[in-house]
């Protein structure tokens, strides 16, 4: 692997139109680990033809999402997707959260990420997700908290998706370096919310007393009788895609903190249905339009994360048969990848490299006829960074012009 | 240009403890070059039935020590292992050299390692180590040099071992930029001392001083008639590998140099005794009280540096029949690697990458069943620079958490 990185400056100076269209196919969480019974990861288990064909066709090899050994949250893992370095580009989950909400979050607004959730009687949570309840009553309950006022800061609070809504902080004075109230973990008390720098003890304090009036408000609403928040984040200032690569980018995402994300780089984000189906037949239906798909499939992350091996089978095999609608199109340059590994067995996200394969002209495809970690892991891109995936992709688009004389 | 790798703080924030061990085997130079007679390297000349089983079990790669191309010393070639950048965090011989034989070394003394050695009647080196001169005579040799004091600089001698020992300056106003005495090859005077930046030119006066002093002392003392010194240096500030790691981190290690490296990076130094079979027994009397041990092999490198391939494949022999004591401990995490190659045919330190093995319940097996610089070279772990090793093994012992959101 190369430690050798152009910055985002540089790479603006050898960028270039071309009639090429990329689309990087995103199976996230795509990466696991072999059944004990088996010997063979969710995507050596699934039946995938239509992914080994491309394979075949394609230069295959595995990336580490950020750097050997760390395990990247969602965020992390697309914006090295997306060509930024995630060491020095992070951003908090509040900000993708409330983007891809559509919620109009202002500069200096600070956003966080909420879970409604369950407390016992002693305060310690029971459930982080409250049973995940439905996104009617997720509703109801945002309408209860929206609107709140504390020392002159007003409070929004919008509705995601089940359990989840977001919180954004409007005030003179806000500084998002605080820390997270959920723990991450059952049979404990939230956790206090601290400044981490001494700015940021105005946000801190407001934060806790928003906390404390939700949890009164919340107090007969069992299961969601409590909420964590986490991810408190100020809309950071990127160059887009656009003004890096020249692109005219898409995407197509169901679930709203990736739409957010791409929001974020500067993509547009097309209105798309729930299954992968309907995320297929917007790449279809847009095509003509814009010259780089993202296109994000969120099932395998989660039924990983749920330690349900034979799901994510299943949805990998859902993938594999929605194929032939994106192979019929004929994308210039495909990639499919993941952002990151999330094997059943360890039930999150993880740090394990993710298969890869790039399929053009201009490829010079290697001998793997399979898509799997085991052999990807012998192809000829051989096991690289994330962050250079995005260069790869233009160069076989032919949009990358020479660099230096 | 960017170097895609986590900082020091930022990994600090991602470390956790977990009731997970890591053992960390460093084979010192086990990297070779092919025997011409048979194309085969010291270790896959070796009979390693051990070493292949774990590598039958484990996930392998090649490892480049420091950066391809990049010869290094071994004091790189561990700081790298530990997961330092090699570049940024360099340290002179001296200071290890001195720690290792627990010399108490204060901040602002300036440490040197130095050689007993043969010059000929016009000065010139006939001999770098004297014959390897007995410790005996050594210890002797010491104390003619020890507490000599130039312009109220005080200059102490300790023995290291046979022909080696350490000379240590104190006073005010001393740096440690100044230029070895040791032109490490015979047939040419000690090189002359000189300052590398103005602050260092009184280190450099009274090195030089101290030089003419020992000579005229030892002029009778044939073949230890003059002194080599290289690797003048500070103690440096590092954060330890407890501090980074959130680890308790133990090193075995019979020669004082590496004792000392450990020391440095904050590592509690064990007894042990000088073979092998001392070194496993230490691991396993000391297994329930730390959670990371480096244990360290040095025959190999000496083999290698003597130019002896026969003595180097021997010594990974008696590593391998060791081994079981160390497999029945059943570490959580077993990493088996070396600091760089010595080749038997290059008589030293060379550039070539290492082989790596790391089994561990999470590491994601690959097909390589032999553990060798040819079969590792395909294996799942690809190749990579040595400075990610530790997050590889603290992510496979689950001690780090996700980073961003």
């Amino acid at each position: 692997m190369t430690l050798l990185l152009p910055d985002l400056e540089l790479v603006k100076t050898i960028t270039k139109p071309s009639p090429d269209k990329i689309v990087l196919l995103i199976i996230d969480g795509l990466g696991g680990l072999p059944h004990p019974q088996t010997g063979k990861t969710e995507l050596e288990t699934a039946d995938t033809p239509n992914l080994d064909q491309l394979a075949a066709e394609a230069i295959c090899g595995v990336i580490d999402p950020v750097s050997p050994g760390i395990t990247p949250g969602s965020v992390p893992g697309h914006l090295a997707l997306f060509g930024y370095d995630p060491f020095s580009c992070s951003i908090g989950r509040g900000v993708p959260e409330a983007v891809g909400v559509d919620f109009p979050l202002e500069s200096g607004d600070v956003a966080a990420r909420g879970n409604f959730c369950t407390v016992d009687e002693t305060g310690l949570v029971t459930d982080r997700r409250a049973g995940r309840i439905s996104t009617e009553k997720c509703t109801e309950l945002c309408h209860l908290l929206d609107g709140l006022v504390i020392e002159n800061v007003e409070i929004f609070v919008s509705l995601v998706k089940e359990h989840r809504f977001i919180a954004v902080f409007r005030g003179e004075g806000l500084e998002p370096d605080i820390t997270d109230s959920d723990p991450q973990q059952v049979g404990v008390a939230p956790k206090p919310i601290t400044a981490l720098n001494p700015q940021a003890g105005k946000t801190a304090n407001i934060a806790t007393q928003f906390i404390a009036q939700a949890k009164a408000t919340l107090a007969g609403h069992h299961p969601a009788n409590m909420v964590l928040l986490r991810g408190f984040s100020q809309r950071p200032q990127f160059p887009t895609v656009g003004e890096i690569y020249k692109l005219k980018p898409a995407a197509i995402a169901s679930y709203p903190m990736y739409r957010g994300l791409a929001k974020l780089v500067g993509m547009e984000v097309l209105e798309t249905g729930n299954s992968i189906e309907d995320e297929m037949a917007t790449l279809k239906q847009n095509y003509a339009d814009y010259d780089f798909f993202f296109l994000h499939i969120k099932g395998t992350d989660s039924a990983g994360e749920d330690g349900d091996f034979d799901r994510k089978v299943k949805i990998i095999e859902q993938v594999d048969r929605a194929l032939p609608s994106l192979i019929d199109i004929k994308p210039d340059v495909l990639v499919v990848t993941g952002d990151h590994s999330t094997p059943a067995l360890l039930r999150g996200h993880s740090w394990h490299p993710v298969p890869i394969l790039l399929r053009s002209k201009w490829c010079r495809p290697d001998k793997v006829c399979q898509f799997s970690e085991s052999a990807c892991s012998s192809g000829g891109l051989g096991r690289f960074p994330a962050i250079h995936i995005m260069l790869l992709a233009m160069a076989n688009a032919l949009k990358l012009t020479k660099f230096g004389a």
